[in-house]
């Protein structure tokens, strides 16, 4: 940690400060400039906060050096986490470490019929877990807010139809309960700083897919899967789906760049959400290719048997035919660097 | 609400479309251009879903005409919501509606001795409420988390002490049980889209100081408080707090265009909180000027009795002397266009 | 074009204003709605400014349904613009409709060695294009600004040694008469709307590398290339470097969105800097391969002998080694698709 | 400035590295973390390039201490500047140091009666200055581009028909012949970083406007400042405009927070343009009146005596009457603290 004195501060001033801070258990280098002093704490400085030293009146800039992650941190963890999940069809399906893998199905989950058929659809494309939103976050009270409980039911139900392991969003504590089958629990967007929600999932044992805040930096996710992390839940998959930014042509600017940061600073798989991003259909197969190409781990896709007739964000979804197309593509874009596409898996269960 | 065709649009099918979209209930105007088809939808709109017609094959644009928001819209509504708060010292206060209010308080309840002389300084300033935080929303699980229960107890001996009405931050929804002397509820920006929240308090009685989340646009901001006046509760406080932009001198930009809008397009209080948008206490008493010359119903201010030692955002926060200071000088620019400040009303119960 | 008139206007006031556009030109639609009417303008809209039309005092919104540019809209141009150039080494390589082109070289042309040197390299790696910087706008009066004049005549010794064509930016229009030998003229992030430039470059007859400004929108970028091609040159190739943002752990946020956007809004190739964007050159290759398979027509990379060295953003350049391998992975994923490498070409005058 | 070495450097290595930065005339100073060793350099580092050091294998971050700005700062020039212009009346006018000028008039010249007769409405009312705009930057090439040197002569009709110095915008170096007789010459926003541009305006001596781009830090726009102090001519007015972000409610955000910041940062007048940061004429009042409160040294609004018919920007415009009745509530403002209304000062020319 380094902190910058100000201009005016007098020699005494400084010493005193210096002494304070050594007493909290740090070394303090002092290195004079032509016009300022500069103080480097050395030691254990987590204790130590930035925003307590920079309300004091000697204090013009305080700078931290390490990263104010550490479970989530590579440096403290070189290799990659990998997930496993046993699907109800007696496989495996594995998230992180050179896997890809694909979560598909609907926005929200509406009718049996839909459910059943979108996860046939997109298991036989080759997906390896099915989505489907029970419980809505909605910018408006008065949009359809989810089928709620019996939406989980009917997801359920496909997932035993399947065999796939499923996705859905969790979106207060007391939901936890009904979670029981739930194999991903899903943190939205806007619940990414939900610090309340952060530390009751820290303390489950299912993975969690963690979405970033569509204003939140790549730290502030990083920081939001050490609240899980600390609670002692190692199973997270952060995803990108988006950033607000000035461009309004997209509902979000996909921030690709993310990935490979993410990646270097730390283990966990990280996925990317092409539908949520972009809002519009069409521009999904682009931005899916893309993530694979810049690194991720997987994406999450939505897809609607009749997108026309879907009762939330049909805009961004694509049909299982284009699905399967697009399918094709991806494993194309992934076997260029020898990535392990999640199926090839099936009857061979060596670790790459 | 307003629908542009695609160009390649064949007559027929835009007539099966209009017929679809008439069963809706509503009637619709076409306006044949050299190039493109446009859809006027006329009558009670509220019902089609936006995303849902942009799914739609034949559709290029979908363009709201009328806000989403009805129960806070001045349209509907043209007076200024004024609410009254009744303190434990027998005095009402008022807030919106030409009144301007002051809530003043440290960023965390750290001590007795320190919440009640806070309270008591504010107080004697001329501020209207007290705040303080129990619960606190932190970046890092490692950051000091606020004293919970404890705290509040704390905040309530300070309310008893001085008589101020209390304000103080919701995390969660358990937490309502205990908040029943609480006399405004503050939902924090990282809360703003927590919709089950915001269901909840829709059912409580009591005002609600509702921050503006970081990157929340305003009509997010006013589709969240629609969310607390659909369950009933009418007695919301918009509050500006900062929007994240690429500039990174100051925490966070403080939008006060914000406010002219915000009560142009709606009839509830607009507050502003110029501490946690500037992250730096000599921008305060700036911003706080500025924020009551644009227009705003009234200010929160974080007040640290020795901000040097603060547990929690002490860069922000002025001294009990600076924000005395501050109040003369605040009552002098409300003053200029004749602003009813809270104080003035004591003993005096007529309305404004 | 659609304009919601304000809801207390009386119905003789609209008349008379519905009557004062009909004079500009257009026909008229009017939509009375519950609440408000809205009337659409049908015809040639182009001479009506939206924001005169703000001005008026009936007036709520004014909305343009039609994009604001029409030479560059593939709308009336329906066909990828293929642009050719011809190398001094007898080649003619291709930018858009399927060809992949890749322009490299250092950020600041140096020394003669320098540039020699990695022109030949690039050469020998593939690329189909060299860059380098005699101009260069930099944010300190006190930065390197460029060799000027005795840059370009290295950059134009190098092109003579390698054949290869060569791209560098022009800061100032007394510069152009110098420009003659350069074969594709760059116009930086900073002067995307500098419209005297502009004008300018419309009057000539090289190729434009457009840059987006990194507060442009796409609509903004799609009209200063309006402005170009209004004076008469359509070669010019728009480049999407990296967008500003909240986000600082990278320089700048690259939208690859824009990428699929752009070519569906207009015919014109594009192209990606991740050079810039990202500011890390570790970042270039993960960057580079998702523009591709984003569908980019070509990128821009900086390549530096030495990195450590540069006299200029060194810490976005890549080495000449790490480019060749890059270079190779790039093939591949270009290949995923079919794209036309630049050099298949060789020997093979055959268009695609 | 302070560099943070990788973790992974040897002793060794880090040792020739600070050998080679101390043969570039700097102190080196070694603090050794727990896991990081960080690099404090002390005595002249402005000509040590921050990027140039990033692309150092060794290093992982680098820290600028002290502000790339030298002739702006107030840290060499603490006492605020003030620029005297002198009316064709006879009458001084200041600008900067505790003195509030008033730059009005329409976005741009149309006639010779509209400009002579908002110049009258504008002295009378108390404006300083007259603006209008002649050479236009327009996003569209098919926008009315201002009257030009037609436009010029009208405005300099007005200045000596009323004796109010006038300010307009150049776009382009070769304007500046006939810029003899313009007072002050406004930078626009997208020309900020036009450094060609700047660099030429520092060889002049008339005081310049110098507007802050819609995308530019607080750094920036004091580093395009440092660029025409360092040719000489510090005469300079800064001007915030509004910052583009997400929110698009208006048509920028006024980042009024930059006022207190500029006037810490550097000893330059701070004017503001409550107009184009707006866009919406019924917005201007209230975000005028926070400027002067935040303390800006002026303001730029745009008055035009029939908006509805202006060829430009008229949504964004008031009349004059509005304008008028706005000074009256804008003088009682500046009165509150005391700030000198240029007006006063007439037939008293002691400095304040």
């Amino acid at each position: 940690m380094i902190i910058v004195i100000k201009p005016e501060a007098s020699k005494g001033a400084v010493q005193g400060f210096t002494a304070l801070l050594e007493k909290q258990g740090v070394k303090v280098h002092l290195s004079e400039g032509a016009s300022q002093v500069v103080l480097g704490l050395v030691g254990d400085t987590s204790r130590i906060q930035e925003k307590s030293l920079l309300a004091h009146h000697l204090v013009e800039k305080v700078i931290r050096v390490q990263e104010p992650y550490k479970r989530v941190n590579r440096l403290f963890h070189p290799d990659d986490t990998r997930i496993a999940i046993d699907g109800l069809d007696g496989k495996t399906r594995h998230i992180g470490a050179g896997y890809v893998g694909i979560i598909a199905g609907p926005c929200s989950v509406e009718t049996r019929e839909q459910i059943i058929s979108v996860a046939q659809s997109v298991k036989q494309a080759g997906a390896g877990f099915l989505r489907g939103g029970v419980f809505k976050p909605r910018t408006s009270p008065y949009s359809f807010q989810g089928l709620g409980c019996e939406g989980l039911e009917l997801l359920i139900e496909a997932k035993k139809a399947t065999g796939l392991p499923i996705v859905t969003e969790l979106m207060a504590i007391h939901q936890l309960e009904i979670f029981d089958t739930v194999d991903i629990i899903q943190v939205g967007a806007r619940n990414m700083q939900n610090f309340t929600l952060l530390k009751e999932l820290g303390g489950c044992r299912k993975p969690i897919l963690l979405k970033r805040g569509y204003a939140a930096t790549i730290t502030e996710l990083l920081m939001a899967a050490e609240y899980i992390m600390a609670g002692g839940n190692d199973r997270i998959i952060l995803c990108e789906r988006g950033i607000r930014t000035f461009e309004s042509t997209t509902r979000n600017t996909l921030d690709l760049s993310a990935i490979p940061i993410l990646k270097k600073q730390s283990h966990l798989p990280v996925f990317v959400d092409p539908s949520h991003a972009t809002g519009l259909s069409w521009m999904v197969p682009a931005m899916a290719k893309a993530a694979i190409a810049a690194g991720a781990d997987g994406l999450l896709l939505e897809v609607h048997p009749n997108p026309e007739e879907a009762l939330c964000d049909g805009e961004q979804s694509i049909t299982p035919a284009r699905f399967a197309e697009l399918m094709n593509v991806l494993r194309r874009y992934a076997a260029v660097e020898g990535r392990i596409w999640d199926e090839e898996d099936e009857g061979n269960n060596e670790t790459p």
